[in-house]
């Protein structure tokens, strides 16, 4: 492809047109090599953004965004090998229930991940909350301890998918996150090059994610899962609700607490504890076991013990504390100031999602940019969800904090981010749509 | 305007949104000083091209655009100051025949003009293949020498606009160039810097033009109209046919020739001299002189050679041969090579003009790239017109060249660009709309 090429493909994009897989393939190229400015990438994306990007165009991408790093080979683990991913959200700590759930069921999940930007820390910053936990594992031993005990979760410390960060950065600044295609293709690129053979979505809708629509959600669902299938892996997703926290637990430490709490079978019936089964049971049915069956399997494995011993085992094999399991509230780290905000009697009518996240941020939970010094024991626990009545003696949130001014301040924005009023409710759908799971 | 605001900026041009007079000056203040990437700016392009930029940012557009740079002030000049814009077309010297007809008629042309990157070099090169020609003459010897003579044209030393020709150079590489908000704000910004009170604007329709339907074209000149207007300049325009040719020639020396030939009246009713006739007809109406008395007083200053004395005026103060008017083909430089085109007979049913231009460019008329070195003696003279019937024996074309292979390359394409068909075919109308002149 010559430089005078580029214009002539982003005008294509720009009048609603396609590129073919080829073409892509030689922009994108082109653009690591650095012959394509990123002013005319960042054209071709905000083209696409508003024409919209087709199955095939994202297909292709996804391809090429694999393609411009290394890959994971788990094809030598025992199998069935899974990756479950969710679109992010708050309070959204299931891999750290589901994980346990498939390795006790028999499965393998072996994760390398990156380090969050958002409200919290990734699912990495959370595990490093567990004193002694190492997550610098190298993908040989995190292919090796999966096969061994089930899950393993690691640091990528391979060069996975590096045009998808380069890529993600330009969006960032360039108003073009918000494509069906870029999202969906940036999600199955890192779930693709991550080598497990069947993938499980949690795609989030509500004002805490980033599709606020459920029907858009349902949409990079089924866009995620046709572009799996087109690479040859077992996919399907779940679409679920974000417009509420999804765990008590929003901050490391907490959300840590929270999810062993969930495998403890201290929270039967919250919505961590139905989402993680509903999705673990959908990763199951995935590897070929059939629905009902599938839900009972974990149904079983979490009221047995045997989910929280696979999450033990996989503490223990990564250098954490193994006693976290037992006392996890003992063992993690614990904010200096706790307080409680008890607001009047009345029933919650919703949340701004968002706002409650990076109320938790601003405590010292998540990063505010990239490198940003987290602590792992600050965030909040929220006791509420839509459709609740409250008594008005009953705390409805308790801040942890470094210190009584950071929580009195996030107290007095709660009122704002939690919305009460005096007539009922009624709560939300939990899970709103199932994706290539028929 | 902090850095975070530019993407959120963008996305509202991005979802269809308006942004303010302030929000543009603030965000391309801020992509002058270096604070903005060129992806953002790309960014923001690509959605107003999509979405479409409103009257109201098209206005606050050109106004970011002026104080970009310097502005010259005519305000001392007897009045009235005229300038007509053309935006470019193939064979398109009418500048060089209104300008003098305009000063004849008493009015004030004082141009500052750039180099052209296109099928030909621009005016400036034009001129400088009549020998002793100085294109290098002061802002204020520009403004003096129009107050004497009536007309002056020189390459602009001052730094005007200079946010368009940043702006200019990322639309071109990220196919960000066809937006009437964009091109008319453009166009507008250097008429408003160039000082005249009353503008004249030549908009193109046709394949050889930017905008390739009539309609489009005249959209377009009615929003440059607004905007001129809005900046309290007397505006109009004409939406004129690039069909096809406007002049004979095309390339530069055999531009001046032929524009020479229109002034001395040995070109009656051929399309330049229409289009020339009026261009100076509408521009002396902006002026004040009513529809009628414009069009006779026009025609009657180029019947009388009135305006050939004030285009040998001007070239004579610009240090140019002023014997060129007398017999221009004797005095401007030659190609060693011409060969005529007789196709077979038949009807002119239309042309590729905008490939017929891309032939002369490869003959060395054209830059390809900024600082290519021009051949001012080469081009095309094109005799004939839709409509026109061919009786098989006379030259349809005379190609001018530097070597016989040249000239024998672009007579073998000719056919193709030419279109001929046996049976008859309508003439296209010359001048298709007028705006801004009731």
């Amino acid at each position: 492809m010559t430089t005078l090429e580029i214009p002539v493909l982003i005008a294509r994009k720009r009048d609603g047109g396609e590129l073919t897989g080829d073409e892509l393939r030689a922009f994108l190229g082109a653009y690591l090599r650095g012959e394509v400015e990123e002013a005319q990438v960042a054209a071709l994306l905000m083209a696409g953004v508003i024409r919209g990007f087709t199955d095939a165009e994202a297909v292709a991408l996804t391809e090429v965004l694999v393609a411009s790093g290394d890959t994971v080979d788990l094809s030598a683990l025992r199998g069935p090998t899974v990756d479950k991913h969710s679109t992010g959200g708050v309070g959204d700590t299931t891999t750290l229930v589901v994980a346990p759930l498939l390795a006790a069921a028999g499965a393998q999940v072996a994760k390398l991940s990156g380090r969050g930007l958002g409200h919290t820390g990734g699912t990495l910053d959370k595990l490093e909350a567990i004193p002694g936990f190492r997550v610098d594992l190298s993908a040989d031993e995190v292919a090796s301890q999966a096969d061994r005990i089930g899950l393993a979760v690691a640091a990528a410390t391979q060069d996975l998918v590096p045009l998808d960060k380069k890529l993600y950065a330009l969006r960032d600044v360039t108003a073009t996150v918000k494509s069906p295609g870029l999202i969906a293709s940036s999600v199955m690129s890192k779930k693709l090059a991550g080598g497990a053979q069947h993938v499980l979505l949690d795609v989030k809708s509500g004002d805490g994610a980033f599709m606020e629509d459920p029907a858009e959600a349902e949409a990079l669902a089924e866009l995620c899962v046709r572009i799996g299938e087109a690479h040859g892996r077992r996919t399907g997703a779940l679409v679920t609700d974000m417009s509420q926290p999804l765990g008590d637990g929003i901050g490391n430490a907490i959300e840590i607490a929270v999810a062993i709490e969930v495998l403890r079978g201290e929270r039967r019936g919250d919505r961590l504890t139905r989402a993680s089964l509903a999705l673990a049971a959908a990763a199951l049915q995935l590897t070929g076991v059939p629905e009902g069956q599938a839900a009972e399997t974990v149904a079983r494995l979490l009221d047995d013990g045997s989910a929280l011993e696979r999450f033990g085992a996989f503490v223990a094999a990564q250098g954490g504390d193994p006693s976290v399991v037992d006392d996890p509230r003992a063992v993690l780290p614990v904010a200096p100031v706790t307080l409680p905000w008890i607001p009047a009697a009345g029933t919650v009518h919703g949340f701004s999602c968002r706002r409650l996240g990076e109320l938790a941020a601003r405590l010292g939970a998540g990063r505010q940019r990239q490198g940003d010094q987290l602590d792992l024991s600050v965030g909040l626990e929220v006791g509420v969800r839509t459709g609740d009545e409250l008594d008005g003696d009953t705390p409805a949130v308790v801040v942890h904090a470094r210190t009584e001014d950071d929580a009195q301040g996030v107290i007095a924005e709660l009122a704002d981010v939690i919305h009460l009023a005096p007539e009922p409710a009624d709560p939300v759908e939990l899970v709103q749509a199932r994706v290539g799971l028929d």
